[in-house]
């Protein structure tokens, strides 16, 4: 698996990441970027990110072997129509989207007689910091990357696909577009969702600055997700809004429980709860759930 | 500041902490331990976290010139009456209880003519292992730890106390029981809570399995401190549940905002939701609020 020139379109944590990891894994010849920040993009060059920055994505994608798509997910359908001239016929292309329908639809509407090029995935290598300053070549190590392959895919392209996922470090496995946003509502959307929610709430009291002065290590982890970037989120979030709104509702009624119980004062079930948590996080730390 | 003798009542993650702590600094002779668990408290010994165990809290007390009591809230009535019998002229007591209001009613109720002896203080220290084994005599180091001073207490009891905790490298202040309480169910047990019942949902559902399999980093660190200490949380979440039904309301009010946001698809309000919290959690990590 070698692809001689790839376009990365959104140099960020996770594109910027992508062209380190090839380029350490001898994957790829020349990287060249495109993106909406100038500042960043030279950040990235500077850095040897990438190696050349086209002035937009259809420059940066013509000629191109390989296409990782890795903007906000709302920029996707944009992005598709501008590079679909500069798609050639054996040009493969990828997204790292963190939702998959909403991407799916957005490249049937856009990409055409060239929707077979594009193979659906996902990098599960988030992280609060985002920018070409925060690539390394090492994050898809151990990560899992979800591919929601179309049926309008050659298997041989999905398994390039695949293969060169693995060959930095991924673990690759295969969903539908709906499975996956599902999965991903519930283990990873409202999570964030959560997050936000609580540091929003807390940060607009009168009391803010007592509050985040008392506040420590627990509530710094469990917001951590909270200083993920807010553009990025705001477009998982609409696009996958039906899948979101059901797990908000999980939740509530999972709330309303135990807000019956701590009405009740009730000891028991409050740590049967807790005690069923902890067992199946311990669980799942230790690989019992895989 | 210096005690010869110091008993622990429950050698935990912050007992044996305090323990440890204490030898490191030289701020103490000799540790004698107290505890439920038999198997934990023989491991303490062995480890060299306490110098002797004792059979009980009583005996543990006797000839102590510094006790702490630290153990599920919900134990602590019982302890104060079983040690109030060994308590001396000069011996001084504090807890490490995670709320102050319940622990300060039960300190009324049992201590009697000794109450004035008894300092109550919560070092926010918390971790998601516990026991004896857990234990690290830097713990608290650059903690804030909180005293609740009673009008009962003498002030050169509550600096002393205050000067200890320093000794070991926290930060001391103080606060009434009311506020503390208020302080903690916003950003200790909300989170807690919002922590386990994620995790206790997520298991509950058919497809656990694949749900645990796709979490990844952000699900581990938001969902760390539902791995916390079960009877510990069950007994802070019932001493604590007024103000932690009122977090629960509030909460649940922004999380109905955020589903009006997302029914409708409203990436502007939910992208200045993302942006302000984000925002403020820089602003905290980066000491803005202190």
């Amino acid at each position: 698996m070698f692809f001689d020139r790839v376009a990365v379109i959104g140099v960020g944590l996770i594109g910027g990441s992508f062209s380190l990891a090839l380029k350490e894994k001898n994957l790829c010849g020349h990287v060249v970027g495109a993106g909406r920040g100038a500042h960043n993009l030279e950040f990235a060059l500077e850095r040897g990110v990438i190696d050349s920055a086209a002035p937009d994505a259809a420059a940066a994608v013509r000629n191109a072997d390989l296409v990782l798509v890795a903007a906000p997910v709302a920029q996707f359908e944009k992005i598709f129509l501008a590079i679909r001239p500069s798609i050639g016929p054996t040009t493969l292309m990828m997204d790292a989207g963190s939702t998959k329908r909403g991407v799916v639809a957005a490249a049937r509407r856009a990409l055409g007689g060239k929707l077979a090029r594009f193979v659906p995935a996902h990098p599960i290598a988030g992280a609060e910091h985002s920018g070409a300053a925060a690539a390394n070549a090492g994050l898809f190590r151990d990560r899992r990357v979800v591919l929601t392959p179309l049926k309008q895919n050659r298997k041989r392209d999905v398994d390039a696909i695949a293969a060169l996922w693995s060959g930095v470090g991924a673990r690759v496995s295969r969903m539908t577009p709906a499975a996956h946003d599902q999965v991903f509502a519930a283990v990873s959307h409202l999570p964030h969702l959560l997050a936000y929610a609580l540091v929003h709430d807390v940060s607009r009291r009168r009391n803010a600055a007592q509050l985040f002065g008392y506040a420590a290590g627990g509530f710094r982890d469990f917001t951590r997700i909270a200083s993920s970037h807010p553009e990025m989120w705001r477009d998982i979030c609409v696009a996958n809004s039906d899948q979101l709104l059901e797990e908000c509702e999980r939740f509530s009624v999972e709330l309303k429980k135990i807000k019956k119980f701590l009405q009740g004062k009730d000891a028991a079930s409050l740590e049967k709860l807790f005690a069923n948590a902890r067992a199946a996080r311990e669980r799942w730390l230790n690989g019992g759930y895989e």
